[in-house]
């Protein structure tokens, strides 16, 4: 795996995802390159990133009464490995750090051959929909956090 | 132009266009095959189809005081031409039938050499957005099907 | 489900698919009309589509030594009822004409209650990838299509 | 404009781009919150970059002859203010970095109000297609580079 800022010790790194969904690259993501557009990861990375949500009781279809939403303060992506049509990939997540009104996500995405072809992380703040401040993250974020740090350190 | 079967006279139906808007192929917009994948025309549909009904003011970008909103019943598309990156299109759309509670328009997409790549056309629906039932579509889709008809009357 | 042109008796229509796919309504394919955006059928059609036509392996992968290719020459969807994200649905297809050149699909999407969505249909042309003439559908096709017949008969 | 770690000093930087390309936010881009769904920006940050890389002759639509394309190494953007259906955007882009056989692309996006909505950046990589390896990138990002340090320093 090449050298990325966000990944200090690329082995701990690799091992902390517990989390991960199966995709599968469709024709249609794929460009006259050959292979699969460069715009993709970033969709595999929303639909790994609410799946995770969803697991960890974090994720709200709908702006709650309080009328809060999730929104994308920034986002990256690595390409380590060319990926191709019809390529199984596994997309994991993991929570990298928590705040009071943000926390970063990372991604791993491997294919069957357990090769790393991506890695990515990008940070997330909880707003008000109306005034568009940023308010305190669910509390469910926090727990999972703690959580992970705790089976982490075993 | 191959025969399709929602054009009847196509020398005719060729000349009803007078609303288009310009696109250019996108890079991500292709596939491995080299070309246009087939799925894209249908954003190109809906970016002309807005467009002409923003033209007309009969666009609500948001469901109005009354809660009503705009959706696709049918969609088709015929493929005359292949289509590829970097290509600039023209996408053209007109009103071929209005009813009570819904209306029908149709499309047609050629490339600079003026050749005919793409043909089209979909019936919308207008309903309440809450309890899905069709209601009467905005009069300015009728005015502006009077005008087109009285315009190609001469 | 309504009526709709390509399906003459809807009973026996919905009785004849025998192979589907499954997906999941991503996030970035709703719209902010709050549901699945109507450009979206056609990309669940092409992957539904190319699972078929694995399954009888009548699809390569890259033009083949021959150097043919299968094109869309048109698609058509109709929507019966409206989708959201989340949505958990069932992509069927089936062979419904077979001709030297070229031959149609029949689509036919439903939701986890077992409500029709969408149908569709499309014709797929085999044409030489240099040429762009039509050229023999694979055997396989054919071959899958009289299989489809005599397992309809009984 | 919030603080990114890619910029040191931001005045100068927002200066020093002088190419663009001008996009509006379709339809079909928006998601059921509301706004341009986070997948978005890196379809617009690929257009405005071959977009610039035919402005300067740098981009070859199919590998050429000695068989060689350029590939992103990294992708990365930050979300400034919040994007919506049919604002207009000028999507800007500057050489940040020329290396042997890679090359650093900064990324800017304004609305009509000149308000930063997003900043970006990525590495291109140019390989050999077939065998995967890097190999020298084009010589006009070269003096395209050269030439925008020149006119940086007056």
């Amino acid at each position: 795996m090449k050298k990325v800022s966000y990944v200090e010790d690329p082995e701990k790194w690799l091992e902390e995802f517990t989390f991960s969904v199966r995709t599968k690259v469709r024709f249609s993501e794929t460009d006259m390159f050959g292979h699969m557009n460069n715009t993709v990861p970033f969709i595999y990375f929303e639909e790994a990133r609410i799946e995770f949500l969803k697991s960890i009781d974090a994720f709200q279809k709908e702006s709650d009464p309080s009328g809060t939403i999730p929104v994308a303060a920034d986002l990256q992506c690595d390409y380590h490995k060319q990926i191709y049509f019809d390529d199984v990939l596994s997309v994991a997540v993991k929570i990298h750090y928590v705040g009071n009104t943000s926390y970063d996500l990372h991604y791993l995405v491997k294919n069957e051959e357990g090769a790393v072809c991506l890695t990515g992380r990008g940070r997330i703040v909880q707003i008000d929909a109306e005034s568009g401040k940023p308010i305190s993250i669910p509390r469910e974020i926090k727990r999972a956090y703690e959580h992970q740090v705790s089976v982490a350190k075993g």
